[in-house]
């Protein structure tokens, strides 16, 4: 709990002088004003987060949160619970999909058990278990308090380690087999909407399925009561060992003022707890794609995010918020490469 | 007519065979088929356009083609016309919005005077002037049917150039103070709707001038008669030098077999006009990012493009198909990288 405080106390708005004195100089450059759109206004945010007028990424990572479900016992998920752990191990390997993107992109991956149904050993991952995987929500509450509070200080904990590193754009993802089920609940409790609103297929759930894990969602969201006030007491009763890990990666992001690149549906329901903890998140937080995923929409919008990327995609494990960084980078060269009208003897009408 | 004629001569079809191999190991990878989307289908087509099951871009350029457009004087575009001169230097330079982008892709940039309106020079541009920027297509057509040719032709053999040189993605850009009126006017024309359905402010056209600028195209297409039938006469009487330049990369790119990444609204307008000359060039093209003008959502439509990037640019200069560049990438990485549920021990259900 030390740990969260600590982090939360540390948490400032954006350097509004800053992200305005951006803002002055992209209207002053080469091009009509406002047309390189959402890029200029990446710009403006990575300034206002680091107090920086050409802030520069230094380093990229994607923290990668793995662990398990006790909710898979009810069937809501198409793959069998040990791919959590085989997939894990996959990501240590190299040979995953966000390894692949990673590798693109020039991104250093962590790889963190945070809650693994067994055990599993690589010198790639990084041994942060707090159980062996969450309890079934559709029978009480997936974790204890104190296990939901160590999940976001173990994302605060190794967001610390990676900028420490130097790296300072850093991305969510994860691993847990059958994790729409309980993001798909956060989702419902927060933005008190019923699941069914927020409920799809997740990774190739057949669709004769989905009834059953609407069902077992509504009856998780009853048994448990979380209260939407209160949004660690969601993680705790509804929520996953991972999305509270990625939680906390954010809030430590907003602590030490770097920018988190937020990846798709189960990333999105992790910031609403994040911001739900703590409004000011948001602004440290940069949406990336929009995931197939039904529940991502509504998430999304919640957060009043406007991803930049559209490809059709549901992977998740980081995957479309890798795919982001290379676009962010590029606001930082807008910002440093570019000269204004006036240097470039252009009179501006 | 010779080089254009040669090169229509060479475009196949995509390598179908190459590329359903392709699809078949993409479905076989550690992830949910279908999971990573867009992704999956740019790797497929790289796989059909290349031939090869493991496409790799050993290099990336942006071929910017600058022109001038008489109807200017109507008073269609905020800007003056010498700004195409101004910043075809600042390209040169390398201080523009599309060159930021290009050194954050690392890609090379080509700057070709493909018809502006005064004599520049600089040791990085391309000098293949046609005309000192097109005539006035509200008085009469825009330039000589052989003045067109010569434009696709010259986009042809500045493209061969860069693939020669072993850039093997190619992005097309533009700049030339005016052109969405000739965009606009080849929509129109090609997709067989109003002016006023895909006609929008450019680059920040006063609003209340948005009536004239419609009542011009309106006025160019009644005078010219362009015939639907026939892109070149299109190109040649409603078109532009540049429009015909980057239509003449994207005929090359399907004749050596290389991507060629297609940018917003006047990129559209091109690939409007290649792939009218031949269908099977629409196969070779990749959209990049939806353009906030209004009739690149038109267009894209009419080409079946589903653009991946959504950030409310309107910049042009190649920029939104710099920015994709990274994400095609992605996409060969993903098929090089990642590896078979049965290489990993995973029992595919």
């Amino acid at each position: 709990m030390k740990l969260l405080n600590e982090t939360l106390l540390k948490i400032e708005g954006l350097n509004l002088e800053i992200k305005e004195k951006a803002r002055q100089r992209i209207d002053l450059l080469v091009k009509p004003q406002g047309s390189l759109g959402k890029l200029e206004e990446i710009a403006e945010q990575l300034s206002g987060i680091t107090g920086e007028l050409y802030p520069e990424i230094k380093g990229k990572s994607v923290i990668v949160m793995c662990a398990d479900h006790g909710v898979c016992d009810e069937g809501v998920a198409a793959a069998p619970q040990a791919v959590t752990a085989i997939q894990t191990m996959n990501f240590a390997k190299g040979v995953t999909g966000v390894c692949a993107l990673a590798k693109q992109a020039d991104a250093d991956i962590r790889i963190i058990d945070i809650g693994i149904a067994s055990d599993i050993s690589d010198k790639n991952i990084t041994h942060k278990k707090v159980k062996y995987g969450t309890d079934n929500i559709s029978k009480g509450a997936a974790m204890t308090r104190e296990e939901a509070v160590k999940s976001l200080e173990i994302g605060i904990e190794i967001a610390i380690e990676e900028i420490q590193k130097g790296n300072n754009l850093i991305a969510t993802g994860e691993m847990g087999i059958g994790n729409t089920t309980p993001s798909s609940a956060i989702v419902s409790v927060l933005g008190n909407v019923l699941p069914k609103e927020v409920t799809g297929v997740g990774a190739n759930l057949p669709e004769e399925k989905l009834g059953d894990k609407i069902e077992i969602i509504n009856r998780s969201i009853a048994i448990n009561k979380p209260d939407p006030q209160d949004a660690i007491d969601v993680l705790r009763k509804v929520g996953g060992l991972e999305i509270g890990g990625m939680a906390g990666v954010m809030l430590a992001g907003a602590a030490y003022r770097v920018p988190i690149v937020v990846d798709g549906f189960i990333s999105t329901a992790a910031a609403l707890i994040a911001c739900s903890i703590e409004p000011k998140v948001k602004d440290f937080l940069i949406p990336s794609h929009s995931s197939r995923e039904k529940g991502a929409r509504f998430a999304s919008k919640l957060l009043g995010f406007e991803p930049m990327i559209n490809m059709n995609m549901r992977l998740g494990e980081g995957t479309g918020a890798v795919l982001a960084f290379n676009i962010i980078e590029a606001a930082t060269f807008m910002n440093k490469e570019m000269i204004t009208f006036t240097e470039s003897g252009i009179e501006v009408v």
